[in-house]
């Protein structure tokens, strides 16, 4: 269930998984065009399990099939969106999916029709929004909201007589909630404020909050600070999964790639000037400075590991009279721009430069342009996201150290879902990984564990010696 | 001990130890810059070793640290050249320092001085580097040159004290040497050909072959096969180490990151567009058609291993009637093309155009612009080799299963170097990896190894967990 | 009448016409796309015809309107291929035009059908056409060739009842031909030479010398050298009209852009390295070694007359014993690469980089990133090219000095359509113009002087007096 | 004389013709550098003044050479400055020049010593800018201001014997000045409320007043509304010229370019995104909100006039009940971005992106990125704008009709300046041209009318002709 499924990405999602499960092809004046999974982690890449022990290649398999997971055809679509237009005209206007799948998805969709009336706190989106919120649960009463959307949660798991909903936000990026003590520090205050109609709670700590109660897994795919502490205590309690934030799919992933590239090479960017424009109505919503802040944080962190991990070529922070480190350190100036620009339309365009430090002030320009449908790139992370943290919801352990003690599931905060977000939410006072190896390394070690394999050391001992 | 030691790369090197050696700080317009090793990963880069258990950080030392290693200024340098263009002035001529960085330098390379003479067979290397070649061994015979080679390293040795020769070329791109049975197939018959003076014996095999015969170790940063059936036979037989092929310093290993990128993400790249212009000698070299398909096929095969390690999106060669695979599947285009453009001089230009299929159709488009000092991006390279190649010739090792057996040193052809370079060698019979996170996956896990440290899984299983 | 009519600039330009003239309208993923003329000199652009004496204002109007022409809509079409594929489904294989277009005018290109047989002389164009070579004027006596081809143009004519027809060569680009000493170097040798089925005779030569015999227009829209001395000769003699080389679609015209503004500006540019890729028959054609050689004299002497006319930035030719310059003087370094990737289609990259000394030894660099469909970027440039012709044809003058004169047709050899060429011929002796702005400036001042109007100097000196 | 002498354009500069003028020559890496006025249309590019009869070659000369011109080499430097730091360290601060430079101008520089004191109101610069202003005219009284910079004007003169003073603003860009009526919206309502001390009246608009009532012209080099309608009218009053605003040194030039070039080849821009990032002063200076303004201003209508010139591509607007258009009609998206980057230094990037239309729904993408030190891509222009300013304020005319009339000098406007500058000043009421190409041509055509040339219509009607 989206949030937000009326937008360029639930469309999207929606219309190719029909278009998969119906076995569509559909015309382009390149042919004929076969739907897929292409930009799937799960289901369009492979994973190194050993070597042949007669031919000494290297074994590769899908992803998809080292642990038992849902496949994307059987998953059953809805969500809620505060625009009333109906998922097939909500397509047509996300102007993502080539004419003649369209055509041939519309009828489909139209079945779906229109999304669940959704909540609509102004201050938390663009004004620009206002036009669109035409599909509202009625009242101001957060309260009634909140039990509105659990009994949404709950009617839609019985008639399609579902075992597990994973209700995913792909709606607007809201700004950033003031985190204030008695209001939304612990789960015990956030739930009066709800109570209360408090103004700083969110629609999506709101919906965080429904999913969490039902004991269903939220992830946030986009920006904001959802999680605000009260809801991570609550999903401790309930041990109830949440993942997030920030669907990571493209010139921030490319990112954490190039920076630990170079550091890593021991070569020193010393800045990285990021710009990006974009025409869909997410690049609409953005154009508003609060929204635009929401983005800007959680693009900004991305090289903050790589720097902390290198203290040969950046230098370490002073360390005060206490013992306290004094500032963060050397750091690489780091610009990120988003701007909204119609012509374009879902068609973004991001633009990095990675200027460093080479050998003896030497230096080296990088430049890239990369062009991609916005959409096209995030619906598949979406679908790795849902597939992942229900497999994640089954997933339970046993400490073999001490006493003897039961199977217990997993820590409700998914930081296993890093790789496909961009500012990872992780279990608090451990460390955030960024690296996008390292967060594949570490998906693939626990996929294969839960299966009995070692871990890639590549160090390939039979090679080096006789 | 380099051959082309008066080249580019040759004097670069030089000349920055000597301005690390003497902590030499010169003027830019920028202010003032100290010497340092940037762009080295044994000396510019870290490697995790662990979690401090009070503070739950990661740990990152220096990779120089994890084990001891000969430091870069204490390097004796010294070499062969077929110009005989003395130290300074060839530095001068090879335009990459700033100036007033040369002009202290200079008088320290004076001192060093007219590198010796050299080995020319024209066959080899571009016309246009005759006017260059006044400075070579005399005669034709191939099996003199050998003896004068020899000599020259055992009195380099002798003269300098010195513990360990490691010989490293870095001279113009030869032309492939055709492998003809009878002539470099073997150990023995490549010997009777040097003997016979035989046309297919190039000077880069020969010095190969005059640094096993010495038991000093040999590496080959250029592209051409120098590494004939024969030499490998030969490395072998006299248990002595060799390493190569092409120094991996900006596009190609920019490329291999990138690939595997976009594989692994389940993204799949359909064409590979790689331009590249410079103006140095190297770049003049190349322009030669014969010396440029050497540059060709080292920097062709770079992403084959990712396209084979992934079969959901590349199809499979089809399986023929007695169960041999087809022709090689599925692969994306890839061109490369290499121009000499003498106005930009030693500062290189890459540029990459990747064009990719995405999710149901989609189209990423992402175009790199790569400018850099081609010298100062490859010298930290040949230091980084020449360490690690020091390094791996005092490993030994001991397997534990069977009898009770002597420790001894690793196989001679170095894999573990693959990190530098393009194209590289490995024991015959076992996969080229071509990945650059697994290649220094690799590096790390040996190192770590060898003090007992266990290899990075990333698991980080305690923050997954309750 | 167009040569090639089955390639990707015949099908689409038939198409496109189709679409304009029936109104097509269709559907692509952005919503409803209207037919057009956009990227046609003469039917989307404009010109400043003089100041509006009320409000000041600069009155501009559509080139179109200047002198009467002939509207695109009205132009009836036909030509020649090898290839026997049908318009319809030639247009299909072309992949250039949108899906929903391609399917409603597809039934109006099947009644098209057909192209006319052609010519084809294997060693013209590269061996990979040979398998598209299916539809060919049988035999090989060359005289026989030329016949059947005035006479295709004579019916052409009759069966549509038209005044004129235009003959536009848009296939392969064939390598150039020699310039032999008493075969192609005088019309009358030229004659002799089809009528002794002479090798060196092309095709492109053969169909230019069949339209100047019947009277009609003859344009070169590839590079090769179709217009040997021979053909020139016999255009004057005819006095027929010919135009050419090379359609100037995209990266030459904004080379020869670029370079002027650089020039002008008083910055040197060092060196311009262009690289391209396409994956359409032009790639593949282009992909052979002489063919390329064609397109590479084509584009690179665009930047010639910049340079001689800046000899402040670029050191004249020395001038020789006898007076006559040695050599050429300095010229930036230029290099042109055109590489054949299937993968990208129709949908061209250009590469541009331009390094230049600026003040006092600065450097700048600018790097382009160019794409675009191909065709759709070509097939206006032939509209303009026919539709100019045809005017050109109609224009005739009358010298005042000297006795009374009769009113004659311009010169045979079109050189007001250097704009939309590449390497524009013009009459024997006199300088080719490759200034983007002197070409546009030179027809806008010849269609404004046809009807008494006079060019633009920008003076506008009532803004800068009292 | 200069505002802002020490900043990078000031010291950069006075440095230059320095070394012009000594002859300098000094070491870079590249080798031997010689002083040159490369970058400067005046001294640097060539104007084609007609035809050589014997050998029908276009004739080109020196634009210098037309019209007698200041030498560079001959300009009395000096000016004002904030920063009390001597000019010799205020270049080394600059990091622009090479050091070698640096090295041997350093004595002369000290020899100017430490610039005027000048005026700082905080209001109008960025707050960062606070740190540098140590070297003020003492006190508040805008009046006495005024005298003071007059009575330095005056000294100037004296001291050097000249005969003419160009004051040219390249200081800080300031924020807009509100245009109030009553306080500068007249040239006696300015003189009062500099008297008053009025707050809106800013430095760089007393300067223009003082050099006004000097009698000396006087030309703005950044981007503010420096010449609200007071200052105007002060200078209509007293004959006395002024030029600007803002240098058009790098993207918004090649904007110009590139604009008009797809505009006039019937292709339609779309959206046009530019970003910019700068590490020097001026990007420090810009990163201020209200700043920044002034400057995408002063970028943002450079291709206005290409739109509104070609009504087939961009529908105009709807005309009002009145007769009167109802907004600005078609327009593609635009926009800027400039960023601070400290890393970069004077080294300024431009990065652009030109999405644009083609036939029948077609795009095509032009990608550029421009590097360049920013300060020697503008320091020719002010040497340009410097001479030719002078220049201008020698040429006389008189009308040939009507009664006789006396010699008059040109209207104060220089709009013939317009060429290298982004948001051209011009006679109220008449066009701005933004055209690159026709503004070059604007200047050839005066120039070329002084000495009774006529203006180039590249007709070349011979070359059409028999």
């Amino acid at each position: 269930m989206m949030i937000g499924v009326g937008g360029n990405n639930g469309t999207t999602l929606c219309a190719t998984i029909l278009a998969n499960r119906h076995n569509m092809v559909w015309h382009t004046k390149e042919g004929i065009q076969q739907p897929n999974y292409i930009g799937s982690l799960l289901r369009a890449s492979t994973v190194r399990i050993g070597t042949d022990p007669v031919t000494g290649k290297d074994v590769h398999v899908p992803v998809s099939d080292v642990l038992p997971m849902v496949h994307p055809n059987d998953l059953v679509l809805g969500g809620w969106d505060i625009s009333s237009v109906a998922l097939d005209k909500a397509m047509e206007r996300a102007r993502v999916l080539d004419y003649d799948l369209q055509r041939q998805v519309a009828p489909h969709l139209a079945v779906i029709g229109k999304p669940l009336p959704s909540i609509y706190y102004p201050d938390f989106i663009a004004a620009n929004q206002e036009a669109r919120a035409d599909n509202l649960i009625p009242g101001n009463d957060k309260q009634a909201h909140l039990e509105h959307i659990r009994a949404d949660i709950r009617k839609f798991k019985e008639d399609n007589g579902l075992d597990r909903i994973v209700v995913f936000w792909t709606a607007n990026t809201e700004r950033y909630s003031d985190i204030i003590p008695g209001v939304n520090d612990t789960a015990d205050n956030l739930l009066a404020s709800i109570n209360s109609s408090h103004p700083e709670v969110s629609p999506s700590t709101l919906f965080a909050v429904a999913a969490i109660l039902e004991g269903e897994p939220f992830v946030n795919g986009a920006p904001q600070n959802t999680f605000v502490p009260g809801v991570i205590q609550l999903a401790e309690r309930h041990q109830s999964f949440i993942g997030g934030d920030d669907l990571k799919s493209g010139q921030t992933k490319l990112k954490s790639v190039l920076a630990e590239f170079l550091v890593n090479a021991g070569i020193k960017p010393l800045s990285i000037a990021s710009y990006n424009h974009l025409g869909n109505n997410d690049g609409h919503n953005l154009s508003a400075e609060r929204q635009f802040k929401s983005k800007e944080i959680s693009k900004s962190s991305v090289v903050d590991d790589m720097v902390d991990a290198n203290r040969l070529l950046y230098k370490a922070p002073e360390i005060g009279p206490k013992g306290v480190p004094v500032g963060k350190g050397e750091h690489p100036d780091h610009i990120v721009v988003i701007k909204y620009v119609p012509a374009v339309g879902d068609s973004k365009r991001a633009i990095d430069e990675y200027y460093s430090e080479i050998f003896c002030g030497g230096r080296n320009t990088i430049s890239i342009f990369n062009e991609c449908e916005d959409s096209l790139l995030a619906t598949p992370l979406i679908l790795d996201l849902t597939i992942l943290t229900e497999l994640l919801t089954r997933v339970k352990y046993r400490k073999m150290s001490g006493e003897t003690k039961e199977f217990v599931p997993l820590y409700p905060v998914l930081s296993l879902l890093s790789y496909m977000l961009k500012a990872p939410l992780v279990k608090p006072g451990t460390d955030v990984v960024n690296s996008l190896n390292r967060q594949r390394n570490a998906l693939e070690s626990f996929l294969k564990a839960c299966v009995g394999l070692e871990s890639n050391s590549d160090l390939l001992l039979e090679t080096r010696i006789w």
